[in-house]
């Protein structure tokens, strides 16, 4: 079975609209805090990629809005790992308050060199940390 | 042809992160600006439809980013209706900033009771509205 | 010697600006989850007590920068209640990151009537819990 | 009697909280767009200024709080510049919906050096274009 990471953030006042709900452009904030602690639990510092001369950027997402989180519910991002290529990688996080299905999607990443900005090998490093979490990691 | 809708906006020093570009979350907050003023250039202010008993939420977004807008950019955010079903609406919104491609994407919205919360009929007066937009209105 | 509540949270990368610090306006946003968090410890529920009929909104806001915090830094925000008056509250928040000062300044709470909108008396279980805070408390 | 430079924009659907009204922090975030608006017209780009070795930061924030302005106000933004020191900049701005007065406040500006870091005197081109906007100006 595949490990799965999973980050819990509690939702902020300011983040929730008129409605009651969590505006949907939070959730790409919300999945980037857990990037950087998926980086943190399994690789390193996320600084300590960047000043190692690689970078990592969103090409493409998308998310699926089931219901919305509520002010000051504990939100669980479950980043489940879904490809690992030559200089990209895909997630497919999982938005959850307990047991109740909020929101999910799929994340496009590519590496990149952050001075000269262009496409870049994914660091050793981070392909050995993430590849326990493939589906068909076993 | 199909008539257009374009909202141009100018990129806030606040939402670029040191990397000097849009932090990409953002574009989902500019995309609903420009929502809300397609709403007021062709239909009524999106408060009035909400208090006639109609609301319009995200039920799915997709962004693709092709190249990072900048601080100070005016972002041209072409909205392009592509599909208008019976309680749906998708939009196919494109991001420029003069004629360089930023990002593309694809919206699917829903319309909702904001009371009762259910789905809901497109009031007759947005669908009215809309449909010159459609890529097959002539 | 007064009792103190501390906050501390992690700066998250889309709150940095392109010098590579946390953008001004965010630490009222911080200020925002220390409250709740100092009424979850200490009170109850922030929620609760709107439902209970009360609400505190910010009259008045002061913030003093005095370094920037960056991206990742733990934040600890120090929460010195300076001030219980009758319908008001006064906080004086201290930012730091470690031992380095980022941020101090004062901010005046009204309490409110959520409903009716107007001022009101401080909730007695508020007064309560935050009376052992005060500088002059032993 | 002074000259002043108010900047108008509209407030957006995603700055507004549960309570209907714009949460407390987007202030300062508005304020800083003033700003750039404000070097716009009256100076230069703000970028240019950066890139000829001058910034502007916000060492000292004061925001008190009338009215909440809410979703879709055209929120006017009077910026009213009180004091132009060696190395500092105080302005005054005013908050207002129409006639409502919103929130004013006072913001305390020093001039940096952007790559060394430490203050620096005010650009001359930046103090001859403000100084008509003083209350003792004629």
């Amino acid at each position: 079975m595949a490990k799965t990471f999973t980050h819990r953030l509690r939702v902020r006042y300011s983040e929730c609209d008129q409605q009651g709900v969590v505006f949907n452009g939070h959730y790409l904030f919300f999945y980037d805090v857990a990037v950087t602690e998926l980086w943190r639990e399994l690789i390193e510092d996320y600084a300590s990629m960047v000043e190692g001369g690689s970078d990592v950027v969103v090409a493409e997402a998308r998310i699926r809005y089931v219901e919305g989180a509520r002010f000051d519910d504990l939100l669980d991002i479950e980043m489940n790992v879904a490809h690992l290529g030559t200089t990209s990688m895909i997630v497919r996080p999982v938005f959850r308050v307990g047991e109740r299905l909020i929101a999910d999607g799929e994340i496009r990443h590519v590496f990149v060199d952050p001075a000269a900005g262009g496409k870049k090998e994914m660091p050793a490093n981070v392909r050995r940390a993430l590849e326990p979490l493939l589906p068909e990691a076993e």
